[in-house]
């Protein structure tokens, strides 16, 4: 009898973690809430008229079509009886395992302030940078019918929190739609009626880059005419827009009116985490062995966002980032090998290759064995970001948009569909 | 002062109206409830996963960017005070205008069963097509999820009600993107598992068409896998299905228990027809001069779908065709050249160039100064509607993607998105 693996999740490490188990005698099944897999680092594209949904997804199904072991289900996995190693599903059905793979990833973090998801929009899956597009494109509408200049501004207001790779690439992405393309289209709005706040809480954007890296996408953003409002926290946002406070010093309070808000300060493990039953970490993370599986079960394992992997020696787990879903998907398919083969499970290492961000048009970071930015850094950030899209009819379709979109300064994805119907 | 042109909406006749008056002393206003102009007889291709919603829809105010004497507002036309020429929008705008030409085309007709609207899609806009590829979709993974043999058959069932080209065409599109794309990727089902039925009221399909072509194009459809319920009424739709009765002969009844519904069997003009006050045709469309001028008001003129225009001599009005439309809508700028240069109007003349209906792979019909059927009416087709196609990177991106999905038989656009948020 073969060993049935289930993988909740077809991000980067469930759909790896299944590819990587083709060859070995096991039967697997995937579930996932999405019937695509999302390439989330472009997904900001989506958001900002860029990239139609539908070149960053694939059919799990579609990308598994060939694999023969494998089968895929949509549905929503809710309680797992350890006991009986049985996952249960949504809808009341039930799948028995005799390993299951936890990689169903990560969502918006407002950080205890439910209400504040009704008005900033997080940016975790197609349905979230639909919303963000819309909203955008709609306050330019708003905005060209207005004939009060001071009301046009306001409607013309962008405010994206949180500093990180997401958040600059946001803030950068809005800058650039408002500016340089669609001030173009309309009749009343000039680029200086545009304003976007990038809100961060620390000292600097993108942390976990090098201090010169740091301070030239500082540079890059404000060449975009974004503005930088750093060790600045925010106390509240509602409908009329945020209301931003001096993380130190006197606490003067201010509000910003903005039309659209972009959360994008932080995320969590989705709450199908906390009801394993294993260890969990302060953030909420399912904390796993050197061997990726969860202190309470070795026969379920914990990969990509939802994990906290600490490496031997070190102090953090492991950055919510592909390539570590990626290689910890793979890894876990040569624990199980090893299983099958009653040897001793291998212990996971993580080859860091580097972290990179864009800023916009010609912008880019790059931090690895070597550091790029501006120009080079932008080509680079391309490259690889299409080299790790699946299926070549998407990769093809991806880079004519760039191309497109660099000659022309135009973008292909400016709809607004998803309205409520007004008949 | 220059005369102010408002254009109700932004379709095939509207935005041609737009254009053609260019170069004319006017200055010009569109008006569209939508931000996008849609290329609606490509629309099938969205609701059967074949091309995204963003190839086939631009910007009205990106395709009317360069032209200066154009202004574009998202808004929707209510009523009309003809005494102070005024055009009312929804939210309270208005618009004043010497002339007003609407071209705010047709909405699905469901002839009196309001309900039947809640299980059986339309097919009029992107809203629309999502819905029914989600609908397709959704019950392709119901169906991979179901043990039995009947119940999955049942799911696999999709009803296509009207032989008219939409009928045809999404009929034909559904069992190709089922048998010959979807069934691959599912474990559980073959392609003798899905049903398409196609249903006519008539004793035809494409009843518009010659004999031969006709004859052609149901052997196609056959080909394909419809089945053809010609002579057939449908007399309720509900959850679970359609109720189709015979034309002729004994009244019973057939309950058909189908997952998707598509409504394919009949158009009427959008309300603000009747709001116009103006004469209507017992189809509701309304009735214009030879100059496309409303009979009450020679500065209303209607166009397109929403416009019923006899020609002299002949019983039946226009169809509602984009070539009709379009042409009305050069027509209409020139009537009004004539008018500002106090010339006489001139009389509109359709010139019929043909007409087409596609019916899947390699498969279609066309009739014009000549006849065609399958292969090369088939790329007659494809080379028309992408030269229609506004933008030369929505041609593009079409193209690469028919190339695709003809060389690899898969589809680029099987998303699921537009569901609630299930947090």
């Amino acid at each position: 009898m073969r060993k049935h693996v289930v993988i909740v999740g077809g991000g980067f490490g469930g759909l790896k973690a299944a590819k990587a188990l083709a060859d070995l005698p096991v039967t697997i099944t995937v579930v996932d809430r999405e019937n695509h897999h999302l390439f989330q680092p472009l997904l900001y594209q989506v958001a900002t008229a860029g990239l139609a949904p539908g070149s960053i997804a694939v059919p799990i199904r579609g990308a598994l079509a060939r694999q023969e072991n494998v089968r895929v289900i949509l549905g929503e996995a809710t309680e797992v009886d350890r006991e009986s190693r049985t996952l249960h599903l949504k809808d009341g059905g039930e799948l028995a395992y005799d390993y299951l793979i936890v990689a169903c990833g990560a969502k918006t973090n407002y950080f205890g302030n439910a209400t504040w998801g009704d008005h900033a929009f997080g940016l975790k899956d197609i349905r979230d940078a639909i919303a963000v597009r819309e909203k955008i494109l709609l306050a330019f509408e708003a905005a060209e019918r207005e004939e009060d200049a001071e009301r046009r501004r306001r409607l013309l207001t962008f405010v994206v929190i949180g500093g990180g790779p997401t958040g600059v690439e946001m803030a950068g992405a809005i800058s650039e739609l408002g500016r340089q393309v669609l001030a173009r289209d309309y009749r009343q709005i000039t680029p200086d009626d545009i304003r976007v706040l990038l809100v961060e809480r620390g000292p600097r954007v993108l942390s976990a880059f090098d201090e010169d890296l740091r301070l030239s996408a500082a540079r890059q953003l404000d060449e975009l005419g974004v503005e930088l409002h750093l060790r600045t926290q925010v106390v509240d946002v509602d409908a009329q827009g945020v209301t931003l406070r001096p993380v130190e010093g006197e606490p003067t309070d201010e509000a910003i009116a903005a039309s659209v808000v972009v959360w994008a300060a932080g995320v969590q493990p989705v709450s199908f985490a906390a009801r394993l039953g294993v260890t969990l970490d302060s953030s909420g993370r399912i904390v796993v062995d050197e061997s990726c599986a969860t202190l309470a079960d070795p026969n379920i394992f914990a990969i990509g966002d939802v994990a906290a992997f600490t490496p031997e020696g070190e102090g953090a787990a492991l950055p919510g980032l592909a390539p570590v879903a990626i290689q910890q998907g793979s890894h876990v398919a040569r624990v199980i090998q090893s299983d099958l083969r009653r040897r001793a499970r291998p212990a996971f290492r993580y080859v860091d290759k580097g972290i990179m961000a864009t800023i916009g048009r010609s912008r880019a970071v790059v931090q690895g064995s070597f550091k790029l930015d501006g120009f080079f850094a932008w080509i680079a950030w391309g490259l690889i970001h299409v080299l790790y899209l699946i299926g070549y009819r998407n990769r093809f379709i991806v880079m004519f948009n760039w191309f497109w979109s660099y000659v022309t300064f135009k973008r292909g994805a400016r709809l607004i569909t998803a309205r409520s119907r007004r008949r």
